[in-house]
């Protein structure tokens, strides 16, 4: 990924379980995934996805940025459709205090 | 997992990518586990690993509480350790303004 500042911008972790119900869900995720890397503010991700969990992260400059990309995103992903795509969900907007990478990739 | 407040408690992101020289690695991960949920202030866990990748989010009731575990598991994991078992990683500490969790399991 894209290398982050180090301090002083946000993060949204979704980390969610799978429903067996996911009509409609591979597509809605790839739009929901390209229209975050447009949107102003974005910094970057990680993700990581395991048979039916997974956890998404995203990373913003300020909160604004996090609050018009969900305005798009949830407009994309009506509320009824995430309680029928997933079993469990956790979803949070952080201010992330402190970061460090370390890379020998 | 169990349940976190909806706002104001710390999470700790741990996203990394593991190298070919795991020797001591799997011992280190359980002990580092075993004392982080034995520590006060812990609130919960979020964890995903697929191959190689693998995302680790700790949650905790404050900053003192993630200084005192970051204290102990440093300590079992000395700095040189970590660079020998990972390739890459991202560590960061986040103030969580806002959870919200959804669950049918």
């Amino acid at each position: 990924m894209s290398s982050l500042p180090t301090s002083n911008f946000y993060a949204v972790i979704f980390s969610s379980t799978k429903s067996n119900n996911l009509e409609g869900y591979a597509d809605m995720d790839e739009l929901v995934m390209q229209l975050a890397q447009r949107q102003p503010g974005y910094l970057g991700y990680e993700s990581i996805n395991q048979n039916n969990k997974g956890i998404f992260i995203s990373y913003w400059q300020s909160k604004e940025d996090i609050a018009n990309w969900r305005k798009h995103a949830t407009h994309l992903m009506a509320k009824d459709k995430a309680k029928q795509w997933y079993k469990r969900y956790l979803s949070q907007i952080c201010f992330v205090e402190n970061s460090h990478e370390f890379s020998e990739l």
